[in-house]
């Protein structure tokens, strides 16, 4: 290691804390894209002391503005959003959890399905792997059948990573590469097929041939929108075939209209999943769905102490409301589009050729180039030099506004050009730690 | 329906809702153990407006002393608990989730590992159903085998139903009778074996004639204490064949010392689970255990984008401060020594035959007669009018005082002495409503 690098390592309380928590905790914490080692090694903040709108205060108490994940998606209306608290505050000070129920459960079921009227009932959660996996119970439990067609990232749990027991690679495309289903049941190998988005004839040879597939479980639309009717097709195909068709709107919902993206397209789904940005910042998802389906989750047994807990709902309730009076759906994409086009004007500026992709409110760019990992990486580091939390993807939020990014683009702006200007190598030599890492590793 | 059964619903603003509910989420809620159905059916209140020490107010504002599940087994330092109130809030404040992680992680994992130092790795999560199926995905990945040999309740996932499959019964005793594992893979069959508590033989032959069996998942002690060296002849054979042993502390947890109920006895798991009462009513989960198996939890994907929400492993900390310092363990198995001691006399002074169960901080009694669960609705019912929220279940909190103690056996008295005074046939008149469901059953 470096003299430069110890210096830095000694003056990040973050990246010293870091150090501890990956020898307590496997992985070093609970989320795969929150490991430093993704953005910059030895150098991301790593910890926070305090969030605020768009910004983050470090345990060193450096403050940032985040244009890269925001909590991961999960706070459109920023960082410790007053109304939400507010109403979270209120329902910690009334008690989180007793002996009864809590109103807010049926409260924010009711609004979910009134958001969605093709859906009659809705069940809540507090993780998006467990919510996935009270979908596939559904699935299976209402029509008798086992195997799953999916497209996209849908958990941790065993029927999904049970993909790959069949593939290695079945998961790089939809998730990310290198994931091994070690500790998965032998016993579930063929019982979870991947397909990949816009390509409708693979989906129609799978269903032909296998009378066993009970869902289709998707994205609705990630980094590229559906082609051919895409979405219709499956919808009609779907139907004829008594399979239920599961959009996973988790990463999706209300980023481009109030609700699914589904009904921006109008293809109504037999069940969708919800969470992210439904509680600004709680904990809190929900499987909503028809009512001849959704029954079966209680002939099964599906329950859980702490999906009880009122903080959740309270939380979903109150964003639904803010969301719906600000209408941020309308912000972000708008936000969202003004950043792709800096994007582009500044590749275009500098020669440093860049695909754009993703919804307008969760945009990202991937550099056109063998060193693209080498590239992000660079970009993280500077960018962080200049106070932004950065990389290639941005979940837009209602506190970006436009002299932000401004900011954001024209101290961008600089980094192509060295990027041009600089060859490879010596970008290498100016990054003051390892790369990022791509895919699924072991962290040492 | 009777027309004494209409006023009473009508009157109740918590019924009215829960008659909404049921048509809106399946089952009605979350968890079947706080259904209304489950303790009283038609009267129960069902919701709650605020909760504090171990008072609860429902929808129509009357206040009762939860002299039963307290949220659950959530709130050992009672409802509303102001030390650890006071922290979850300042969290809020800070933000609740960012794209850095909190540093409170590290520190609850830091904490549980010091309280069980025979430990040396921790995870968090949000759940117990996927803490516990956490812990047997890092057991398979880590030994490369798959069968599971279980005592107790252990969730909803797939892992655990899949007991039902080999045998309907086979959840019957440990969890609740009549669970249907509809939509568990059928290929999961005999993947999950059950043993009765203190039935060592029946370990003994299972692991004899397979070698496939890679974890014991258990209770330390739920209803019976151990018998004739039970849990150390496990720890014995399991060390021999290389077995993981799991004791699944979610309810058993600083109930009888500061730290799993393992800590007690001095047999010292492998991989320990913990919840409910360890975030005292705010969702929090970990799975604790030796690095050499702990670490494959980073080998295979397991990451979730609500683990990492702040108030989880801040109210976890502040609970376990709270409860070191007041050292609750002790107050609350005192209380509840004196609880099952006011039933024992009360049963006795009225010729009433009961059985007394459980530890003494979670302490229950059965009525010893074939009408059981007609007396336990109509103690219900009874106590109800009384102000009390109660059934044949105790959890007791830190505000479980001696006077709360004695007007509750007061009251209950009273009902003994009519339940001995009446035949059963002029208490089920009484009954307002139907008896409470045993077991688990659809909702209509």
């Amino acid at each position: 290691m470096s003299g430069t690098r110890k210096v830095l390592q000694k003056s990040s309380k973050g990246q010293k804390l870091w150090s501890q928590a990956k020898n307590l905790i496997p992985g070093g914490n609970m989320l795969l894209s929150k490991r430093p080692e993704r953005f910059l090694p030895k150098q991301w903040p790593a910890y926070y002391s305090k969030a605020n709108k768009c910004y983050v205060w470090d345990l060193n108490g450096r403050k940032y503005i985040d244009m890269s994940l925001m909590g991961v998606g999960t706070n459109t209306l920023g960082y410790s959003n007053k109304e939400v608290d507010k109403a979270v505050i209120s329902s910690a000070k009334k008690g989180n959890l007793s002996t009864l129920n809590c109103p807010e459960e049926v409260g924010l079921s009711k609004k979910l399905i009134k958001i969605h009227p093709w859906a009659q009932m809705c069940k809540l959660f507090r993780s998006g792997g467990e919510a996935n996996a009270a979908a596939i119970r559904i699935a299976r439990a209402s029509t008798g059948k086992e195997k799953i067609l999916i497209c996209g990232y849908h958990g941790w749990h065993d029927w999904y990573l049970a993909t790959n027991l069949s593939n290695k690679k079945g998961l790089d495309k939809m998730h990310i590469p290198g994931i091994n289903p070690l500790g998965v049941p032998k016993n579930l190998k063929g019982s979870t097929i991947p397909f990949e988005y816009n390509d409708f004839e693979t989906i129609k040879n799978l269903i032909k041939k296998d009378n066993k597939i009970c869902a289709i479980k998707m994205e609705v639309e990630r980094n590229i929108p559906p082609k051919n009717n895409f979405l219709k097709k499956i919808r009609l195909l779907t139907k004829k075939k008594n399979i239920l068709l599961i959009f996973d709107e988790c990463t999706s919902g209300f980023r481009e209209n109030f609700g699914g993206l589904h009904m921006k397209y109008k293809i109504y789904p037999d069940l969708a999943i919800f969470g992210k940005a439904l509680g600004n910042g709680y904990a809190i998802n929900a499987v909503i769905g028809k009512k001849k389906y959704m029954k079966f989750a209680d002939r099964t047994f599906m329950s859980s102490t702490f999906w009880t807990e009122r903080i959740g709902p309270t939380a979903g309730l109150k964003t639904l409301e803010v969301m719906e009076k600000k209408k941020s759906w309308l912000y972000t994409s708008k936000m969202g589009k003004y950043i792709k086009e800096g994007w582009k004007k500044i590749s275009y500026r500098h020669g440093v050729p860049i695909k754009v992709f993703g919804l307008n409110s969760i945009c990202g760019f991937d550099f056109l180039s063998s060193n693209s990992n080498l590239y992000k990486t660079y970009l993280s580091q500077e960018m962080l030099k200049k106070g932004f939390l950065a990389s290639n993807l941005i979940f837009v939020c209602i506190y970006h506004s436009k002299k932000i990014i401004d900011k954001y683009l024209k101290n961008l702006d600089k980094i192509f050009y060295q990027i041009n200007k600089l060859d490879s190598k010596k970008i290498k030599h100016l990054l003051k730690g390892p790369e990022a890492q791509i895919g699924f590793k072991r962290l040492n």
